[in-house]
């Protein structure tokens, strides 16, 4: 299969990788129906760990079985598939070489106090079930927040030597923050630069909104104003943040909302540079043919002005 | 390419070392227009991490693409560029062999509420990436220091073995100490010479100020006086904290500031035997042109002088 | 050479190390104008890391090099000389063979709010720099004590693998202990006894007050009187509780004091059995001749009487 | 120091390895009288080890004095200097940073009765010396060529980690060859297409002659006839073995010939596309004086007309 | 103890070695009554492994006993002591720091019909026992040469890393070999060549003879003649082999002879620039005060002639 010249030009930045990571990289981006343009969407289902199996599968019980979502990502024409160890281990046979998978190698649950993640998967792992990638979160501005760099920092070495490539969730939280600066606009370009600084080769935000959180941030924001009433401006901010856009950078559909406000959130992504949306709960709580309907309508925005 | 008489010189210093890290120093040391000369400017692009991207990169966004940092370090004649993990990544094939690496390998980040930093890099990667120095911060003070010191000990042992040099960024701050201590002169003093302790080959602390911060200091000053007055006599007492002038200082350029104070503060670096300068916002957030004339005329007062 | 008699029966002493600690606390032990008496001056220069360097070095600004407290000690007809990584390294190789070393393997300093220590060196630091010996200070009943008991441990099992000796520095510190309470008799015999639990081979301590600290001692030293109003009898009972003299235990020169408080603190460390003097302040901050006079007074004093 | 367009050409030709060994293959193409023109000049003295001490060295004894060739090849303008672990250990302090070295990591001599060698350096050893290479000699033919070839793929595999470039002598010897079959055309194409196909950077090859030496080769090469009677074509025929021109290729200068004959060789060498002469008895066992005067002449062939 | 200069000039030619390794060189070179003169007289004894005990000790059986050659050496005023493990250990504790020992880590015996070693000591061993260096025997020519050199060289690294000496035997033997080979004045110097290569830091190999082996090496020493009549002339052909005179190499003092012929050849070796004698049989096989008053004799030449 020739890489299309856009795919190239992205494997080209990240030119300190050997060629096995850059391979599974490609595999990535050149899979599904957006395989080719440049722009991914990828289904994370990490929801069980992080919320509980009743939160996540029951608004669509046929969810619970982890086949569902090979299923789902493999039918819908999506690029990568994410999840933690027993939810690749469920099905990582069955549809061994239908869809790049993606180890998710840490995870947080709702029944902890503190705002940190247990190391849930390894590399070893990620090659035995055949994986394209591992994913880890990191919680910057978390008290933390060292200690979980320096797991990403030491499997991240890991998974590179190994050909495998890098997927960081960046999601600040912490005592200097409030609900709205988890996802300020200046902090939200901080997680992601300081996933692209880790090494990162795709990051995964949140969609930034308006508010400028940091106080020592403003006064740069108000010299060097960003139009932050757009989405597309606020996107095309934290792609910047990641190395002048020389980084793959996707960003999570947020919390449930209908079918055309996450639509309309792919058209500003798409208009703001960002590569794509990782997207789980939005799909897989909808009766499947909706959930079908719903990623054609994401790919359609990605892909008909690609 | 022959060594000066002057570089090997400074190489004698270091006589514990093997042959790979006097290399490696010699590599910093006859690099760019100061090269030869025991004199060195570098260029340090780890702001990213610690205050943002937007307050770094945004009052020159050309300066958001890590090849603008090689690029700049190359353009301008440096000795050597030290950045993290991710934006060597991003440059270190291009630029291979065109200017020597330092590999920051521990980051902290304006969203944490500690005095802490987490390790973000390796040895190996600094040798996969063709560096020739791991650069690593301590906050003496801090109630992290011991923790910071213990990875450094390590590191640096590692680094060492490997034939790379060791840069030790020092710079003061915890319970201790207010803002005015930070940059007291006894405390760089103190802070510059636990870092030569330490086994550091090149290190990096803040000019000081007038101020002597520790209570139980200031007899001893008031007995053995040093001219406060002036940078340079200032400066001296630094290096002299440094082995006698047998360790490589170099200074940072401080908070932003006119392009005249900071070629002031080069001079006065000079006269008081600093080996040079690290300087970073004061460069890469200037437009290129300025950037490079800025730099031209700090390297003008390390080798007119020479 | 020939061991003394007196050094073959102190090396009996340790009958548990392998031949390579014998042979290195031999070689301190048979080395300078004391070898063969039983008796030691050792040179201890980590005033720099724990007080600063213009408190440490300023009053002798040629101390500030590295090479001077090597000369010093091999000119003074010293034991031993120790000091911390970095001021090791700058000399060892110019000084190989000279001098036996101690590479002192933690450090405090003055501006940590707590009563821990760092990690600074390694027992290969140790191995590749040529000495004989770590040294490794202990804060007993500081709120750190355990953590440093612990990294003690590890550190001089593996030291004596290698074949190296172990020099513990016991200085109490706590929350229990006032500053009295810090050199206090029951207080000083007890931190040099648990030195020797832990496996030292020479034990530093400071030369005890007539001061009983601990409440529940006092009951025994009523019962059990010592005499503490002589120094000798108070060094006295600090040998016999280091296994009734079957340890080698020196005793530090303490604050500045006059050439003559110093020579007659060594002779009341020596009347009551003590092994000899380290003494680091006390002598170079002096300027070298005076050092070198005082140092040869101490010296006198343990070897006309051996 | 800027990279020339050429040099970054070849580089791109190594286009799996890390920018470490990028770097370090920078580092040599850009060292010297020839530094940028992607060709080189290196210094190899293993001849001791291969053929004993006065066979090397007594027709010039001041050779015998290992910094002699460190000098030589300084002095000479040359890329890179590559010997054997003692060799490079007598002088890598003093010329550390100076020339580029190459650690030949195995070893033969003339004592032995077969055609073997002994691994005699690692890649630790290149680190600590601050090496660029390792160099590895491979006797293809030799009834132990697998065993050779085995030890130099787990070598260079870790050496590539490392960020060090490989260079391979591939010398065909063995049952199988007369005398002239181990420089015949078709013998030194293959020898080096195997050193090229084990991942080689670097190549050494003898000139090839003439001979056609294996008769399952003679078949396809009056099929498809290259120009065997000039020394450019043949050369031109071992660099296409070598993907087709896209590995460095260097020529030793085999026999002592007259300055005349080797500058004639280089002439063929260039002319036919090789990257440039590895050149050691025929350098080093003339006075000083002629040698830098023939390799000036050798140099001026490939770099006027570069 | 300070160092003479001459031992300083001698530790200065191995600059690429760690502090320790240098500290252990010059413990060698500072002991004895040649300490500080640069030339070394050393007991080895390794005759009972290679030779078995009765042809090694029953012509004095008090040496049976392993603390005899303790005793032997210190008496004598040796420079070292060399044995293997089980010697060493019997008497390393009762003689720690009394004279430097090499612990000999492979060994040979008459009942192997192939010209091989066994490995029998290890580098910890080395550092339990308190030894200043490893010995190696490689035979040169055997068909076992190049699995013993890799041995050597994984020893030697390990050595070196740990601040110890190497000393290597090279004795020439094999298959292409007579017995007049094996001394040959072209087999002594290359076999003192390769161990210089190999990274030995004191080299010992037997006086070589007038005889030339190689036929490859003939026509070189036709064409540079060297006076093969005298022993001092042969000596100094085997220091120049030795990098030109800067590395230590001693001499065995060959099958038993009379103490005349021994102090002769200790005559020649001395004017030869030889650095000493490594005597073994001659010494502990003839009564204790035989032995004291020969080996008083050989140091008389190395001494007086200093």
């Amino acid at each position: 299969m020739k890489l299309t010249h856009r795919v190239k030009e992205i494997l080209s930045w990240y030119e300190s990788d050997n060629p096995g990571t850059k391979a599974n990289l490609a595999r990535i981006l050149m899979e599904g129906k957006l395989g080719g343009t440049g722009r991914m969407v990828i289904l994370p289902v990490d929801q069980g760990f992080e919320h509980g199996p009743a939160r996540s599968f029951a608004p669509n019980p046929a969810a619970y079985d982890p086949r569902y979502h090979f299923e789902l990502a493999i039918e819908a024409g999506l690029n990568a598939y994410a999840a933690p160890l027993g939810m690749i281990e469920a099905g990582a046979a069955t549809f061994a070489g239908a869809i790049p998978t993606i180890l998710k190698v840490n995870s947080s649950n709702s029944l902890s106090t503190t705002k940190d993640q247990a190391v849930t998967g390894s590399v070893s792992d990620a090659l035995r079930l055949g994986c394209s990638a591992i994913g880890f979160t990191i919680y910057p501005s978390s008290e933390y927040q060292f200690e979980m760099m320096e797991e990403l920092r030491e499997l991240a070495e890991e998974a590179k030597a190994a050909g495998l490539a890098v997927v960081v969730w960046s999601y600040p939280r912490g005592p200097m923050l409030d609900k709205a600066g988890e996802t300020a606009l200046d902090i939200c370009a901080y997680a992601a630069h300081m996933a692209a600084l880790m090494g990162a080769h795709i990051i995964k935000v949140k969609p930034p909104t308006e508010v400028i959180s940091l106080d020592a941030a403003k006064k740069t924001y108000e010299k060097n104003p960003v139009d932050t009433t757009s989405l597309a401006s606020r996107i095309r901010h934290v792609t910047d943040a990641c190395f002048g856009g020389r980084r793959l950078v996707v960003f999570s559909g947020g919390e449930a909302g209908t079918a055309e406000s996450i639509v309309e959130m792919a058209r500003g992504i798409y208009a703001g540079g960002g590569n794509g949306s990782i997207i789980g709960r939005n799909t897989f709580q909808r009766p499947k043919a909706e959930a079908l309907k719903l990623l054609a309508d994401i790919i359609d925005v990605y892909k008909t002005q690609a």
